[in-house]
């Protein structure tokens, strides 16, 4: 579905992410493992997760959410208050983002578990902005991460072989 | 979490969905191994999911974004008419599921892939009226769907303790 | 990992499955969306299955459990009991079939549970002959009807493109 | 099931892994949010994870493949072979792990991920130790982990509360 994935690139970027800020966080989760890779060599492979039917849905959902609760057009209010918050209990946003991951099996579920606890670059970014009253990043934080997380792990298998 | 709870069975109730309704579906889950079983008697395994705060996350996302592709409200035209299709590869509602239904172990999700297939009772309804152009019923079938599912698994785990 | 996939297949074949005993699951789980669709059709898309690394580890420890407590050199006795009464509450069997089917979307999982509850050719057999003091097929069953669900939502995914 | 309870104490005993072992990485995964946090308050937590049907299943199996491999009398060598290695794209182990996590919601599955790469206490030394020749400890690094990484999240949800 090329198409879509143009799309969510677009979807991505009006929100604040590039396709380089996630192969950048891809970078990080491997760098133990390859201390010389650039970013660049990890860029295929965030383009490839994109081109998944499954991830261009969850991206499209999640931003969907944010949206609405940041332009308040949400009609649940309750949620809306929720997401607004990023309360800690609320978790679909990372339900969405194993959705993601499953689909590169348990390496990426475990670099995703990692990169959302120790927060990097525009991970990091996105966290803080949404702690603005104004700004709703609930989902899209976890699901570039989990892009991240599953480009990483599909860089890891490729390796291999 | 009661107060969420009481939202939650309103918002259900707002889209169709009585909590009888989802007892009925689990009593059928539940048939080939107890076959005198009463819907009542899984009433309060309803009720206990219900309670779940994940749970209740799901239900209010999940009621959220259909209600917003069916009142014309969302902003990304292209998610709406994916969920006004309920396009066979859109899968971000079964995920929701899973989220519940992990919760409660294997047989939950075993449970919930036989009765998404087979249809039973009231997922039947919701997935009949959702072919109509006026009604958006992708999230919320999965949604009952995974909690009767995962009210059939709790009660066979106390049955055998 | 070639090699690995010509072990896995003999096996399987050493448990009394074949390559075209999987492919027959997977063209039941999509007869309804198809047809006259052949198994044949559907051999490419086992056979790419069986590629996977994640599959491969998942068959041969799935294998090395029931052959453990088949022939009585398992360890933990308790546990052999388990797997040799196929316990309706032991659930790591259907654990190890979500790993290989996560890794194909939720079509997959649906998939599984259907085939899982409605047994089917090769499935219902290996699960009649389990039922015997002398065979266990605990795993087998689990991880032959995760292979099938994963190939028919494959197959499913392709077709749309 | 208190009497596999107290079987799977044991056995963690004799793989050297004790609940206050255990205790002390929930306490780690929790000690960003309640810094005075002492390990014994997350002793119930772990106590109450480990009374679960399917943690214990998780663990016999895990430990009876660990063993297996370490014992010799496992009779797929090229698994003993892997087990042995630990090797980094075998992932079985991981996704027995999640199969524990899941039941506690997201929060557990991503305090898993982070404490798996981060390695603490017993499982660093597990880790370490399972670099030996003689001493494989493939799965059960994983199993603590997870317990560890559920009974934080348990912890969580019942502050919140």
């Amino acid at each position: 579905m090329e198409d879509y994935r143009t799309k969510c690139i677009e979807l991505l970027e009006s929100r604040g992410v590039t396709v380089n800020d996630i192969a950048d966080c891809a970078r990080f989760l491997q760098a133990d493992y390859h201390v010389d890779l650039k970013k660049e060599e990890l860029l295929e492979s965030v383009m490839s997760v994109l081109s998944k039917r499954e991830v261009q849905n969850a991206i499209m959902t999640g931003i969907e959410l944010d949206v609405a609760a940041e332009q308040g057009y949400m009609k649940d209010k309750d949620l809306a208050k929720i997401l607004t918050r990023d309360e800690g209990l609320y978790g679909v946003d990372e339900v969405l983002a194993y959705g993601i991951c499953n689909l590169y099996g348990s390496i990426a579920l475990t670099n995703f578990g990692f990169i959302d606890k120790k927060k990097y670059g525009i991970i990091a970014k996105l966290n803080e902005d949404g702690k603005d009253t104004g700004t709703v990043n609930t989902f899209i934080d976890d699901i570039v991460g989990a892009i991240a997380a599953s480009a990483a792990s599909r860089f890891a298998h490729r390796w291999v072989k």
